[in-house]
C-alpha cells in the first residue's frame, strides 16, 4: 500500500514560526514519525510540499499509477483551488483531507473547502496527530474497498 | 480517562435502513466495539443516544464533573442546534465532533456546522470508524494537556 | 393501508386560539372526521401530536414496519427541521406534507420547507381540510405504487 | 358552479414526452376524467391551455364575470411571472395552484413560486391526481364562503 | 410630434377591478383625456395595451420611425422583461416610464425596474395622472433636444 | 395651498459645476421660475436647502401646521436616511420626491431610496423641469383629497 | 398579577460555569431574588427552566388562562426556534423577551431574534438584574393595558 | 452619579404626532418625570435632543469629563450611524440604548442596530418607561462596577 | 439532418439598428448564407423568429418529430426563461445556444443563462458568425451520436 | 499650492482617548506638524474639523475656487457617506483619503469606503504618519497634473 | 497569421482518464489534428499546457509581439484567476476561450468566467471539437478587423 | 534596514502595455529610483517579481530573518490568494501593501483585499510614486517599533 502525502503552502515553516499556534515540530520531524507509523499498518508513504498550487496539482498527477491513496493538506488552496479539486477528481485516487488547526473557529472564508467535496473524508484541528488519523483512517478505508 | 459518547436524531436506525450508505453495523455494535478499543488506551466510554434537541444539551450538561472528554455526532442538529454548541461551550470539556458520511458532498445546508467552532476537532466521512478516530484524536488531545 | 398522521407545535391548541385564523375545529375533531373518511378507503389512521422536534422524530421513527404511510403537518419545525427531514428519509416511508394556511402568504421565513424535499407531495392553504386533501392523495399514491 | 382550469406552458406535451417522470396520460384525457369527476359535485370545468404568459393572463382575465374559481398550473411561468400573478390578484376569484411533480425537489429556482402568495391553496406532487385534490378543495373552499 | 403610449398587463381592466386602490377610471376614458390635454401642446397620440411581453415589444418595434416618443407603463413586465428594456435600447427612441402606485410602498419585488436605466424618467404614484405628467416630461425633453 | 420645496446636499452647487450633466441653471433660477409657475395653480411656494441630514429633518418639521405639501429632492440622503424618511412619516404631510437625473442608470447604490415608501410619489430623470412635474402632481393630489 | 418566569437552554448551568461572563448567581438565587421584589408591585411568580425547545414551548401553552405575562429567557433558541414564537403568538399573553449578555456584541447569528418580532419588548446586556427590569417593564405593560 | 440622556431625530415630535404609536406624553415631560425618578436613585440628569447625527457625536463627546452614564435613543440614526457608534466607543462612558417601539416588529432595516455592540445594554418595547428601566439598569451597572 | 435555427426578441431588428455594435447584416441575410453553408454539410434548414416567449415556446415544440437540432439565439429571455428551458428540456432535441456579442461583457443579468445548462454547447461573442459556428458545433455533435 | 486638510467625527478627541490605538498626539499637534512639513513642497495647509456630515459637505464645497487639492479623512463616514462622496464629485478638487487605523483588520463594515472611488489614493494604517504620505502624495499629483 | 493555443490545469490528463467525459483523445493527438485544421486556412499554432496559474500568466505574456490570437482553455482557472484575466488585458491580444464540457450543467462556482469578459467569445460544450470551432471563430475575428 | 520589494503578476509588462493607464516606466526603472530614494534614509532595497502565486510565498518565505520589512504589490492576487496572506502572517515581518491604480475605482472583485488585514498599510491610486510613500511609510513604522 502506497501514499503519498502532500503538503501545501507555508506548512514548510512549522516549527520555525509561531510554535504557540501550530507546534514547535518540523515538518521533516512530522513526516519522519508518520512513515514510522506506517511501517507497522503497513503501510509506505512519500512526501511533496508546495508552496504553488500548479506544483500541487503536478503533484497529485503524479500519483497516477503509483500510489494508492493521498493525505493532503492543502492549507490555503483549500478555500480557493479548483484546479486541486480537479486533479483529484481526475486521477480519482482516494484522497483524505487534514487540517492542523480547527479551520472552523478561524476566518469565515476559511470554513469553505472546495476539496472537501472530492476527498472521502475530513479531518481537522488535531495538530501533527491529524496526519497519524488520517492514516489510519485511510488505510482502513483501503481495506475495506 | 472517562469518555461520553453522544450520538444524535436518527443514528438509533443505524443498520436497520440504508445500510448502502450508513453500512450494516448497528448502533450498539459501533459502541460495543468502541469499548473495545478504549480499553486498550485506556479509557472508561459512556453512552448516550437521543433524538431531541434538548435531550443531548442535557447530555452534554450531565458530563460536568464526570467526564474528560466528548465525543458527539450531533447528526441533523449539526447543522441547527445553538443549544448544543453553547452546552458544550459552557461545560468547557473537549469535544471532537464525528461525522459518518462526507457531509461537503451533499446539500449545501449541511456544509455549515455550528458546532465545530466550540469543538477541538472535526472528523468526517469515514463512517463507523470515524468514531475509532475520533476517540484516539480525542485522547492524545487530553493526554497532551 | 395503515397511515400515521402526525403534527407538530401549537397544533394541539387548534380551535382554542384565533378562530378566525385557524378554524373553531379541535385538533380532536380533525382527527375524528378524518378517521371517519378513511373508512371509506379504506386506511386505518393512528394519530401524534408533539410540541418537541424529537417527540416528532420519534414518531417517524416508530411508523418503521408498522405504518404504509404518514401524513404530517409539521408546523414551526417546516423551516427549522433538518433532523425531521432526516427521519423522514431514513424510514423511507412515503409521507404527505400539510400545512393549514397558506404558508407563502406569511413571513418570508416560512416559504422555505426542509421537509418538502423529502415529501412525496405538499398541500397548503386548505385548513382542516387539506388533511383529507392528503389523505387522498397519499392513498392514490400508494395505491398506484 | 363554474370553474376554470388553466394550464401553462408545455403542458400540452403531457404524455407524449417523458412518461416515466410525468405520466403517459395527455392533458386532453386529464381534462376529460377531471371533467367527469366535477360531475358528481356537481362543478362544471372549462379548460385553457396556453404557452404564452400573456395567453394565461388573457385566459384569467377571461374569468372574470363567468367562473367561481380557478385551478392553475402555471407550470415554468410560476417562478417568473408577475403578470400572472397580478392578473389573479386582479379578478380576485379563489384559485388554485396546482403542480404536477414535486417542485421543492428540483432545482433551486422551482422552490420560489410568484403565485403562491395569492392564490388560495396550492397542491404538488400528486402528478395528474393533484387537479382532482385541486378541484375538491377549491369547491370545499367555494361551499364555506 | 406624435408620441406612443404604450400599456402593459392588466391595465386593461382599470376601474373595472379595485376602485379603491386604482381609481373609476378605465383605460379607455384615461387615454381619450390624455389625447385632449395632447392637443393643446400640440402633440398626437396614439394608444396600445397588451397582455403579452411579445406584444409589447412588437409595439416598441412598431414605434420606429413613426413615433418621436414612447409613454410606457409596463405594469408587471416592469420588474422581470430584459426583452421590453432591449427593445427600448434598440429602437432607441426617448421613453418615459409610468407606474400608476407608489410602487416602492409594495412587495420587495416591485422596487427593482429593469426598464429604468433605458428610460429618459420615471414617474410613480399618481394615478392617472402620471400619465399627464409623464406627456408634459416627454414633450418638454423632446423640445430641449 | 401652501407647499415647502427642500433639496438635498451639493444641490446648492447647480449651475456652478458640470454643467453638462445638471444644466446650467442654478437653484435659485430654478426656484424663481418654479414659485411663477405656482402663481397660477395657484400656490406659495417656500423654499430650504441644506447639505446636512438634521438640517433636513428640521426642514420637515418646519412643516408641520404650515405647509400642505413638500417637494423634496433628498439627494445623495435618499439612500441613506432613516431620520429623513421617518421625518416625513411623523409629519404625516404629502410629499412627493424629486431626482434631476436618472438615478437608476447610475451606480447600483443609487438605485435604493429609503424615501420612496414614504413619499406619495416619485419623478425622477427630467432635470430642472421635474419640479414643475412635481408641483402640478402634488397639487392634483392635494385638490383630489 | 400572576407572571410565568421561562428560562431556555443553559440557564440553569447559572453560577456553575463560567461566573465571569454571567456572574457567580445561580438560577435559583436569581429567581428567589425576583419572587421577593415581585412581593412588592405586587406580582406572584412562577418558574420553568428546559434544555428543550418543545419543552418551552409546552411552557407557554400552559400559562393559557393561568398567567397574565410571561417573561422569556429563549437563550440559544431566540435565534433558531420558530416553534416557541408561533407559541407565544398563539396564546397572546403578553411576553417580555430577556438576555443575560448584550447578544449584538457576540457571533453574527446571535444579532436576528425570531422572538423579538412577538414580544412586547426586548431587555438585553444588563445580567442577572436585567429580570427586575423586565418584570418592571411587564407589570407597568399590563397595567397600563 | 451623573447622568445624560440623548435622544435622537423626530423624537422631540413625541405628543404632537401619531399618539396611538408613540403615546401623548411629550419629550418635555417624559425627562421632567425621569428627572424626578433620578432624584431617588440618587442621581443628576441632563438632557439633549437633536435631529443631527453630528449634533449627536457633538453631545456624547460633551459627556467626557462630566458624566458617569449615557443614556440613548439614536432612533433612525440607530440603524446608519458609524459616527455615533464611534463616539461611544471613543467616551468610554457607560451607555445604555433605548427605543420606544418594538422595532423588532418593524421593518427588516430596523432590526439592525449599529449601537448596541457598543452599549453595555439594550431596551426596546416599553415606550417613554423604557427610559425609566434603562436609568435604572445603568445605575445598577455603574453602583456595581 | 434538419436543423431548426429559432430567433428570439428584437433579433428581427438586425442590420436596421446599431449597427456598429450588431453589424450592418439583417437577420434575413444572416439566414440566407446560413442556409448556402448547410448545403455543404449536407443539412437543411428551417427559421422563425419571435418576439414573444410562448412563441418561441410553441417553435421549440413544434420541431417535436421533424428537427434533428435546434440552433437557438434566445435573446433577451435567455436570462428570464424557465418555459424555453423547459420547452428544450421536454422536446429533448440537441440545441446549441447562440449570443451575437460577448454576453458576459455587458450588465450582470445578462452573466446568467437559464438555457444554458440544456443545451448541448454555448457560443457567444461572434457576431452573426456565431451562427456558423454553432452549426458546425451541432451537426458534429449529430453525427458522432 | 493650497491644500486643505478635512477631518470627520470623532478625530478632535485624539489624545486625549486611547492613545494605545490612536497614539497620543492630539489633532492640533498633528496638524501643526503636517503645516511645518509642507513649508519644504512648499504648499500652504487649511484644516477643518466636524463631526458633521453636512459639515464635512460645506468644508468641501468652501474648497472650490480657494484650493488645489483636498485630504480627507472622512472617519465613520468613509462607510456611510453618499453626500461626502458626492461633494468631492461636485468640486471636482483632487482628493486623498487617509484612514489612521487599518481599517481592513477591523469590522467588516470598516472594509467598504463610499469616498474611495471619487478618490485620486488612499492611504490607510500609518497613524499620523499617513498624512505626511499623503500630502507627499497628493503634491506630487498636483504637480505632474 | 500565428496563434498561441493554450491549455489550464489537468487538461494534460485527457485520454487518459474519464474517457466517457471527456474523450479519448489526448491533448497531443487533439493538437496535432488542429495543427493540421489550421494549415487550410491558413494558419500557424503554438501549444503551452501549465498546471500553474502563474505559468499561464507567462504564456499569455509570452505571445506578446510574436502572436496574432489567443485560444485559450483555463480549465479550473477560469472561475479563480484575476492574474489570467489581467495578463489577457494586459497583452491586448485577440484570445477565445474554450471549455471541453459544459460548464453551465456543472457545479454553480463553474458557471463564473473571470476570463469571458476580456475573451472576444466564448465557445463551451461541444469537446475537443470546440478547438476546431475556436480556432474558426478567431481566424475570421482577426481577418475581419 | 534592509527591505524586500515583491511586485505580482503582470507588473513586469510596466511601461510596454497601456502606458496612457499605468505610465510609461518600467518595473526596472521603477525599482532602480526607489534604490535610490532608499539611500537618503537609509535603508537596503531588494526586488522580486512573479507572475506566480506559489513564487510570492517563496519570496515572501525567503525574507524569514533577512528582511526587516516587506513592500508588495500583490495585483491580482491581492484579490484571490489566501496563501500570500497567510505567508505574510507566517514571517511576521511588518509588510505595506501597494497598488498602482485605484483599485475601488474599478471593477467591484477588485474591491477586496485578502492582504490588507495583514499587512500594517495600504496605499492605493499613486502610480509608481505609491512605492515611494510606502518605503517612507514602512521605514517611519520600523524606526517606531
Amino acid at each position: 500500500m502506497k501514499i503519498l502525502v502532500i503538503n501545501g503552502p507555508n506548512i514548510n515553516l512549522l516549527g520555525r514560526r509561531e510554535p504557540g499556534i501550530y507546534g514547535s515540530q518540523t515538518l521533516e520531524s512530522i513526516n519522519a514519525s508518520l512513515s514510522e507509523s506506517a511501517l507497522t499498518l503497513p503501510a509506505e508513504l512519500d512526501f511533496v510540499q508546495s508552496n504553488s498550487e500548479g506544483g500541487l496539482v503536478d503533484a497529485i498527477q503524479s500519483a497516477l499509477g503509483s500510489f494508492d491513496g493521498i493525505i493532503i493538506n492543502p492549507a490555503a488552496y483549500t478555500h480557493t483551488s479548483v484546479a486541486i479539486r480537479d486533479a483529484i477528481s481526475a486521477v480519482a485516487i482516494p484522497t483524505v483531507e487534514v487540517h492542523l488547526s480547527n479551520v472552523y473557529s478561524r476566518e469565515e472564508f476559511r470554513h469553505k473547502s472546495l476539496i472537501a467535496p472530492v476527498a472521502i473524508g475530513q479531518i481537522a484541528g488535531f495538530g501533527a496527530f491529524g496526519y497519524e488519523l488520517a492514516l489510519k483512517g485511510l488505510v482502513e478505508f483501503l481495506r475495506k474497498r
